[in-house]
């Protein structure tokens, strides 16, 4: 049996893991997990050990993939949901310092993925799955470097799907944009809010594995954001034309 | 006479120099140009000498300028016109490098503007001005680095405008978005383009010199991205409602 290869970008955050769990549960896929750790559930590992330099970090992960898939094969599912959340409003100390943190994780994974995705997207219906906000989509005057990150993230993806991006024809991409995920951090640090308005990790990753197995032509058209809105427990997604 | 206060950050580059000209020539402002090498025009000058990390440049530029502004006056006008250009799609070497060029010269200063204008915009009509660019609103496939970087001042200047993003009540924030500037530099590259579509400089700064004399009110909306397009020479305005 030929297996898929699926790569996710993060694969020992709580999207992550789910990811690669879900992955491995359907018995369709050779995963490979990039994360600072290595992934004991996932076939393979590339280990993000730069963090100061985005050239050294996407040549570094490039390098190691490179070993692992090399010519072989394409990649057929790339997931990247590596991120985090910080705050800070334009008076607050710590808004630069945060900024940068959530250019980091949100930005560089991203544009390292369309490096990948370039490199090894398998042409016959790829798929490279990004992750933006739905906060992002207006203003975010607490969080001025989550907002601008994502919304940095939104622009990749269109940028992604129009001619000459380095994308290859076949294959397709799109952004999952939550408004919050149902995580342990979150329960942590939430405690009091409404969980019922959370959208379960199980539904998304369920949600970016149908689109893969769908034809290019079914799933959201390339580019497209698609907005995660979960209310009394029922998620429904928003999709950009 | 109390002459304004403004601040241009990038005071050197192409619409920097015309920014702190024509303020000068205006007889009604006191100029503080931030950026690497002084301006001779500039009443004062803030030198810029942290490259490679963003909270240090952030701490040695508002450091340097308190002790010009310090807590005598507020400042009026803060023109954030520092950044360039480079391109890149997914599939070229040197997209990661450029991406993270784009990133410090348009997002770093639009932080750092907004930092400076949550500690000293006059809440009497003070004006943030934040420079994006048209061809941003959508993909921007072979330079993806700077599509995401003006993406993120747009965003920016979505958040900044709401409730609680520390910028003063009664100050407003608009970003200009050019499609080409006629900047020397753009001449000397693109030597066989239609000059008749690119913008004057001249034109732009006398726009938000313009709105920086009106009231709030009588400006486009706090928040607004404002887009330059020009067409056999002139120049229309089309400004987010």
């Amino acid at each position: 049996m030929a297996y898929k290869l699926a790569v996710v970008y993060g694969g020992c955050g709580a999207l992550g893991r789910v990811f690669v769990s879900k992955l491995k549960l359907s018995g369709a896929y050779e995963v490979i997990s990039i994360d600072f750790t290595p992934s004991a559930e996932a076939d393979n590992n590339v280990l993000v050990t730069e963090l100061s330099d985005w050239s050294r970090q996407s040549s570094d992960v490039i390098g190691q993939l490179d070993k692992v898939v090399g010519k072989r094969r394409n990649i057929d599912l790339i997931a990247c949901v590596a991120g985090g959340w910080a705050g800070g409003s334009a008076a607050e100390l710590d808004v630069v310092k945060n900024s940068d943190l959530m250019w980091k994780q949100s930005v560089w994974s991203s544009l390292i993925c369309a490096q990948i995705s370039s490199k090894w997207s398998n042409p016959d219906g790829g798929l490279l799955q990004l992750t933006g906000a739905v906060p992002s989509l207006g203003g975010t005057p607490g969080m001025l470097g989550y907002g601008m990150a994502k919304a940095a993230v939104h622009q990749l993806t269109h940028s992604l799907a129009a001619p000459g991006s380095g994308i290859p024809e076949g294959s397709s991409v799109v952004a999952i944009l939550p408004v919050t995920l149902d995580t342990p951090m979150n329960r942590k640090f939430m405690p009091d809010a409404d969980f019922t308005s959370w959208t379960s990790l199980e539904f998304v990753v369920d949600t970016v594995m149908a689109w893969h197995d769908q034809s290019v032509d079914a799933r959201p058209k390339n580019g497209a954001l698609v907005q995660f809105v979960t209310k009394d427990d029922v998620t429904d997604l928003i999709i950009e034309k």
